[in-house]
């Protein structure tokens, strides 16, 4: 068999190698039960210990109990740009939203067509979001406060979540969830599509603070109202069995093999020092985003010419570096080094990189 | 390894077995990119390939072209109760629905919801389900005329579908999509859940005709437009790109292994003969579904007590027939008998259906 590349893509994206080992061995009989884990049903024995150790798990490592309820909703992250102003807002109040980029210019979207007053108290898009704001004043009197954790497009990330004081923050965590911890207590709810780094496309997991749920109108969809989930353990009708399961292996690996968020934390610094002190060292390769918003998840750089850029990304996977071009939107280089990404990959990366340089530098 | 189970679990359910050892030989490198299928970009080459394949060959088998748009939708059969009020239903006109058990009563539930003028013009809730209506009058304004095609929980199928005259049909054909050829035309939009008969849970199914596309509401949330889907080749947000790749080669082992929807619908009669059969000779074991309306899929009966149906059901285990008990709200057996289960199986079944009645009766 080919070796396996390394994989720089920014989601899908690579996961870690112990996880599709155990799907590829337990494909055709799931623990026993004679069955795929594509075949058995979501209301067996089986598949229950699987929904049930992944909330737990997520609980674990989250370090939140019983206030919060973990939640499998497909849709991806766009779903829940208009089901959480669709569930969440309160009659005559606004909704505060900090725009950071391609992800939230889109939540803002969603809840303008839904929500009278929605309020956009800080915007990076003076200077192409390539930095994470720092003067906002939140609303009191706000509903909530929703940010973008992480920027896939435009590379930056929330070193330290906004203050919002009573207002309860909402967060899309799609491309940082699980990278590092953090105090959830502030927070209402927390999304995250899967297939970055928790697992493959096809669920976003969320994360709901029980108050929040009292909010939720009784003249919704069912299939678009919280309360539909949380009641029935996300399995009011068939969920995405397989990406739950796949999700529930990652997490076992992050606290297994890895041992925790703070390590995972330690790991991804290291990672993300080691890319960008490269960069920084280079005259050659130049980051886009500001330097105390870079984010961790995603690096992006330019090299000096387009056409030296097309170049690296092609001769990067003849050598088995993949996924290195940047967003479609922007152009560029980036380099996502989610959870699976380990620091041995990274230091291929500068290697290649260093080598590039030299060869057409 | 333990001997695979026979798997008669109503959804999800059985997968062909080269379907689930070809996902097992590739999990780790799909097609030689070095990537897992899990792993690979939607914007990629080789996940294009696999969404435009599963679309062609969809395609190809319902006998239809260009006037139809194939789509993958997550949220299962559940969200379309909503989507399709929302989305094609016009003002002033009534949306019609026939009632034929627990998923119509669903889909009639959401609609009413949404749209003030929803009639149910016919209904077999007067006999608990067990048959499909013969007698009712669409309205000829109807925007739509809306019906389940067959029915999981009461073993129920509609032989002939219904003729709605000038008025589009749509039907929720979760439970017997892709188990029989049909003419398409007369429908403006079918749905399935992939998790019976197409793949593992995850995704539905969507078929929409184009004059449908222009009935949808500009001012709907994007991610619950059909418009947005059929633009972007399901591909507006990440898709459950491992659902997809999985019902691409089921969709390409019913071409390629069973020769078609017409060999398709030749077995499935087949194996329904075979046990239809069997009940109607036993005196022991009573079919719930009227003649005329029996389900090929699902085939619902009862044993003499309900402690009778216990010892079947945990002693069939044994043997290794496994999802042999009914839905838990009707109580009694059901035998799902999808596309994945060959006739041997479906022999094998009666055979202990026999011997048990022997041991017991």
């Amino acid at each position: 068999m080919r070796k396996r590349i390394l994989n720089f893509n920014a989601g899908p994206a690579a996961l870690p190698l112990p996880v599709l080992e155990q799907i590829q061995e337990e494909m055709l009989d799931f623990k026993g039960s004679g069955m795929s884990i594509l075949e058995v049903s979501h209301r067996s024995k089986w598949f229950d210990d699987v929904i049930n150790e992944a909330v737990v798990r997520t609980k674990s490592l989250l370090n939140i109990g019983d206030d919060f309820h973990v939640l499998f909703i497909q849709g991806g992250a766009s779903l829940q740009f208009c089901m959480i102003p669709m569930n969440l807002a309160l009659e005559g109040r606004p909704v505060d939203y900090i725009n950071t980029g391609t992800w939230s210019t889109k939540a803002i979207k969603e809840a303008k067509g839904l929500i009278k007053d929605v309020r956009e108290i800080a915007s990076s898009e003076d200077k192409g979001f390539s930095y994470i704001p720092k003067d906002y004043n939140v609303d009191e009197d706000a509903a909530y406060l929703h940010f973008t954790s992480n920027n896939t497009i435009k590379g930056t990330q929330w070193a330290k979540f906004p203050d919002g004081g009573k207002v309860p923050l909402i967060s899309d965590m799609s491309s940082d969830f699980m990278s590092r911890s953090f105090d959830v207590n502030p927070f209402g709810l927390i999304y995250a599509g899967a297939q970055k780094n928790i697992g493959p496309s096809g669920t976003a997991m969320v994360i709901i603070r029980n108050d929040m749920l009292e909010r939720v109108p009784g003249d919704l969809p069912t299939m678009l109202k919280y309360t539909t989930f949380s009641e029935k353990n996300s399995m009011a009708n068939t969920p995405a069995c397989f990406v739950i399961y796949t999700i529930n292996l990652v997490l076992k690996w992050i606290q297994e093999t890895i041992g925790g968020l703070d390590k995972m934390e330690q790991i991804n610094k290291e990672k993300g020092t080691i890319l960008y002190d490269f960069i920084d060292s280079s005259g050659f390769y130049k980051g886009t985003a500001e330097a105390g918003s870079r984010s961790l998840m995603n690096v992006t750089f330019r090299l000096p010419t387009e056409e030296l850029e097309k170049e690296f990304v092609a001769e990067a996977l003849k050598e088995g570096l993949g996924g290195l071009k940047g967003h479609r939107s922007v152009g560029g280089c980036r380099a996502s080094i989610y959870n699976a990404t380990g620091v041995e990959a990274v230091n291929d990366l500068v290697g290649f990189m260093a080598e590039f340089e030299k060869k057409v530098g």
